[in-house]
C-alpha cells in the first residue's frame, strides 16, 4: 500500500451497474429484511465470544453531538426535562430528552436495510415507494435486523500506512483491503463485520471538522466485488464508508448502494476507531467479538448505535 | 416462594435510612461515575464471554413507542425525514428523527448514576443541585458508564411460581430472591447483573397496559441488602424494579434509591424479558453474557437501550 | 333552531361529489396558495378595524398540552433548555423548546390549504403527490397564507340554544347557520371568518376530554354551500368544524374536504371560545375583527396558532 | 443622527445598577407578570386601531429557520409527519411536526419576563430559583401575557441615515431615537411598542448571516431611560434589540436586562422589518397597530411568533 495512491479510477454508470449485478443477493435469504445478517449463524456468535481474551470492552460510539458544525447540520437533541423539581420527591429525579435526526456524518449510527433504493428499488426488489412512507419502513426496518454479535475485523489503513490518517479523497481500494489484512494478520470472512478506520476523528480533532460530503477517504466501488466474495454481513467505517466525491457518474454513494440496496448488508457510519485502533495495536491483533445493538424502532430506517468491541 | 407471599411489610422512613447506610458504598471506586461497574473486571468479561454456548442473541429492549397509553404518557417520537425526495438521488435515502423523554415505562433504557438523587445528595455525597443542571449532568454521566460486558443472571419469578406474571403490587423479597436463584440454578455473585421478571409484558399483551405508578411488581427493599452483598454491577427488570405502592413511608422509589444512590448500581427499566425467558427455559440455564452498549451522551441521565443476552 | 334536531342525514359519496363540484373556486385566485384570503382586500381590512369599540384583546388559542389524552395522543412538548446555568450570566437567561405535531384535537392551529387533499388532488387541482413530500408543501404552504385580519362572526350556537355545549354528534345544518345568524344579529358576508362555537372547552372542562374523531358537534355538509355562497374566508371551531361520526359514506372529514380543497379556505381548529362567547355576550354583538398571525413555515402544511379577537 | 457615532461609550457596573434603579417598575402593576402591558388600556387598542387606514397587513416573522449557520447555532425542526398514508382517506392528510429551541438569533419570538434575571431575581423581585425550573416558569410565563394590540413605532434608522444597514457594533444611543423619531415623524409614547430597525436581514441577505453574539447594532443603554420614560410598553428589533459588544462591564444583554427584568417591558426579537419599512415609507407613516399573538404556553419563557404590523 502506498501512500500515493495514484488518481481514482472513474466508473461509468454502466460499469457500475454491472458491479451491482455482480454482488446482488436478492432472494437469497428468508427473512431478507435481515440481508447478510442472515449470514451470521449461531456458530458465528460462539466462535466470535471465543475472541474474547484480554476483557476488554471498547465502546466504538461517538458522544452525542448537539454542537452545529460542517459535519453537523442538524445537532441533535438533549434537553433536561426533570432537575427533580417536576416529579415530587423523595427521591428526586433527573431526566432528560434525546433526539436526533441521526443521518448523517455526525450520529454513530446503523443503516437497515430500508435506508437506501437504488433505481427506485429496496434491496430484494421491491419498488421503495409502496414500501416506506411517512408512516415508515413495512420492509427493510431496523426492527427486522435486531442485534448482531459476530467476529469483527478492523481494517486500520492509517495503521499500515504509518500515518495520522487518510486525507479526504482517498481511495480505500481493492488492493488496499487485501495488503490491510495481510499486515495486520486478519481475515475477512463469512459473516464478520469489516471496520475501515480512515482516521477521520483524529484528523478532526487535530484540524477541526470538514464536510464529509465534499470529501472523505472511503471505499472504492472497486473493493466491494472483494468484500462481497468474502461474504461479509456488516460494513462501519469512521466516516460512513463511502469515497467522497464519488468516483461513480451521477451517484452520491455507491458503496452505500452495493451494501445495501445490492448486498443486503447494513452499514455502521461514523464510528469513532481511535480506541479500537489503540486497543488492537495494543493487543497484537485487529479482529474482536462485535456487538451491535440497535433500538427496536418499528418501521425505522436504522438507529443510533454504540457498538462494542470486545477483545 | 408461594404465591400468596402475604402481606407486603412496611418500611419507615428511619429504616430505609438505616439501610441506606448499610449498603451505601460511596468512596469505594474511581471513576465514582461508574460505581458499581468497576467492580466489573476483564476477568469477568472473559467469564462472560464464555457463559456463550448455544450462540443465541436474544435483545431485551422493548419496540420504540409512539402510542400514548397509562404506561406511556409522553410517547416516543418517530419521523420520517427523507423519504428520497429530500437529498437529491441516487440512490434515494430515507432517514428519521427519533425522540424521546425516555425515563418513565415505556422505554428499554439505562439509569446513569446521576438520575436519582436521595436527600438532596447523588451518589458519592455529591449534592444534586451544584452537579445536574439544565445542560447536563457534571458527575454521573451516562457516558461515564460506557458499555457494560458480565454474567447477567436472569430471576424468572413466574416461571419459578408457575404463573403467567406476578401481580401488580408483589412484593419480590430476599426470600423470593433466594428460592429463585435455587429453582433456576442460578448464582449471583460479584460483578454481575440482575434481570428480574415480573411478567409484565406478558401481561400486558394479554390484559392491556395499565399505570405502573399505581401498581407494580418489584424488589421490596428488604432484597436490596442481599443483592449487595453479593456485588450485583447492574439490577434490571421488565418494570423499573421498585415495587409499587411502595412500601416506604414517602418514598416512591426506595430501589432506585437504594442501588442508584447508596450503591451505584445502574439500572435497566423496562426491558422485555419475555422472549428471554423463553430462550433460558429452553437452554436449561438462566445465566447468559450480557451486553449493555449505552449511547455516550455527555451529560446524560441516562440511555434508551437494547440490551443483549448471548445464551 | 331545536335542540332535538331529528336524525342527521346521510350523504352519499355522489352526493359529495356534486357538492363538491358546486362549491369549487379553482382557478379563480392568483397566487392559488392563498385561496379564499385573496376574498379580503384592504377595505375589508379596515372595515374589520373599524369594528374594534369597547379595546378588549380576547386570545382564542387554548394551552399548549402536554398531557396525553383522548384528544390529544401526540402530547406537545416543552422543554426548558436553560435556567440560568447554560448561557454564562449575567443576566441569566431561562429558555426553552417547544414542539408538537399540531395537527389534531389538541393543539389551536391553522390548516394551509397543502393539508388536505381530495381524489389525490390538492386545491386548484395539482396533484398531491408531486406537491407534498418529505421535504415539505411546494404548494399551499402556510407561508403562502401570511397573516389574515378581517371581520369575524362567533356563531355561538349554545349561546342560541340556551344550552352550556351541543353534545358530540350533534349537526351544525345550514338551517341552524341561518336561525344563528338571526338570532345573534350577525352577518355572513364576503370575506369575514365564521368561528363556531358548540361548547367543546366547556363541555371538556365539566365531563373531561374525549375522543372527538368518535364523535364530534360539527358542520353537516349542508351548511357548506350556504357558508361558500356568502364567501367566506375562513372558518373556525372550537373542535374541527367537521361533524363526526362523518355523515358522507366513506370521508372521515367532509368539511375539511370541501372548505380547503374545493373552496379554499383554511380552517382553524380547536379554538377556545369560551371567552369569546362571555365576550360577545357582555357586549351585545357577535362581529369583532380578528387577527390571525401563523408562523410563517416554508412548506408547512399550517401553525399553531392563537388568533386574536378584538372588539 | 451621523452615521459616523464615534466611540460607543463604556458603563461600568455602578452606572448601569443606578440605571436599572432609575427605570425600574416593580410594584407597580397587577398582574406583576404582564408587567409593561399593563399600560395598554382599552383605550389604547381602540387609538391602534384606528391607526388602520391603508388596510395593509404586513407580517413581521422571519422564515423558520431549518438550516444552521452563525446566527442559527440551534436550527428549528419541520418534520412531515403524515402524507397521505399514515391516517386513512378520503381526504388524505397532510401533517407535520414544528420545534424550536427559539431563544437566540434565528426565529422570531416574544421573550416574556421570566426570560431573564438579573442579580438573581426577575420582575418584581421575585428570586429567579424558585421561580423557574424544569417544569417551566411560575411567574412571568408567556401565557401571563395573552395577545397585545397597540400602536406601533418603527425606528427606521437606515432610512433615517440613508444606509442600507446599520454596521454590527453600532450603537442605537438617546439622541439617535430622538432624531429617528422627529425625522420619521413619529411619537413614542405611552402604551407604544417600539420597533428598531437596524436592516439586520437586509445586510444578511446581501452579505450572508453573520454572529450576532459578536456584533451587532443595537440600543446603547443610554436609549433605555428616554423609552422608559414615555412609558412603552413593548421593544422590538431586527435582532434582538441589544448592542453587542456589550458597552456595559460583564453584563452580556443589557438592554434585555433593563427592559424585561427592570421595567416588565417584553421584547420581540428577531423580526424581519425589511417590508414593514417599504410599508411605511410607502404610507408616508411609521406607526400602524400592531399585533402579537404569542402561543399560549403555561410556563413558557416566551413564544415564536409573526406580529402584524397594520397600516
Amino acid at each position: 500500500m502506498s501512500s500515493d495512491p495514484g488518481p481514482v479510477p472513474r466508473v461509468s454508470r454502466q460499469e457500475f451497474d454491472a458491479l451491482f449485478a455482480e454482488v446482488r443477493t436478492w432472494g437469497r435469504w428468508e427473512p431478507a429484511d435481515r440481508g447478510a445478517w442472515n449470514r451470521v449463524t449461531p456458530e458465528h456468535v460462539r466462535r466470535a465470544a471465543a475472541l474474547v481474551r484480554d476483557g476488554t470492552a471498547v465502546p466504538l460510539g461517538r458522544p452525542w453531538d448537539t454542537r452545529p458544525g460542517p459535519d453537523n447540520p442538524r445537532p441533535a437533541l438533549h434537553h433536561m426535562t426533570d432537575l427533580g423539581d417536576v416529579e415530587p420527591p423523595e427521591p428526586s429525579a433527573h431526566k432528560d430528552f434525546l433526539g436526533a435526526d441521526y443521518h448523517g456524518k455526525a450520529v454513530s449510527h446503523l443503516d437497515a436495510l430500508s435506508h437506501i433504493a437504488y433505481r427506485g428499488r429496496l434491496y430484494g426488489g421491491r419498488p421503495a415507494r409502496g414500501a416506506v412512507g411517512a408512516g415508515g419502513a413495512r420492509f427493510g426496518s431496523v426492527a427486522a435486523l435486531g442485534p448482531l454479535v459476530t467476529k469483527g475485523v478492523l481494517l486500520d489503513l492509517p495503521a499500515v500506512l504509518g500515518t495520522g490518517w487518510l486525507e479526504p479523497g482517498r481511495a480505500v481500494r481493492a488492493a488496499d483491503v487485501l495488503e490491510a489484512e495481510r499486515a495486520l494478520g486478519t481475515v475477512i470472512d463469512e459473516g464478520c463485520a469489516v471496520l475501515l478506520r480512515t482516521g477521520r476523528f483524529r484528523r478532526r480533532r487535530e484540524l477541526g471538522p470538514w464536510d464529509l460530503d465534499a470529501a472523505s477517504a472511503g471505499f472504492h466501488v472497486d473493493a466491494v466485488p472483494l468484500l462481497a466474495g468474502r461474504g461479509v454481513a456488516l460494513l462501519g467505517a469512521d466516516g460512513d464508508g463511502d469515497l467522497r466525491p464519488s468516483p461513480v457518474e451521477g451517484l452520491h454513494s455507491p458503496v452505500h448502494t452495493l451494501a445495501i440496496a445490492a448486498m443486503g448488508v447494513p452499514l455502521l457510519d461514523n464510528l469513532d476507531l481511535e480506541g479500537l485502533s489503540t486497543a488492537c495495536a495494543g493487543a497484537g491483533r485487529h479482529t474482536f467479538m462485535l456487538v451491535v445493538a440497535p433500538l427496536d424502532v418499528p418501521g425505522g430506517t436504522g438507529s443510533p448505535v454504540n457498538p462494542v468491541a470486545v477483545l
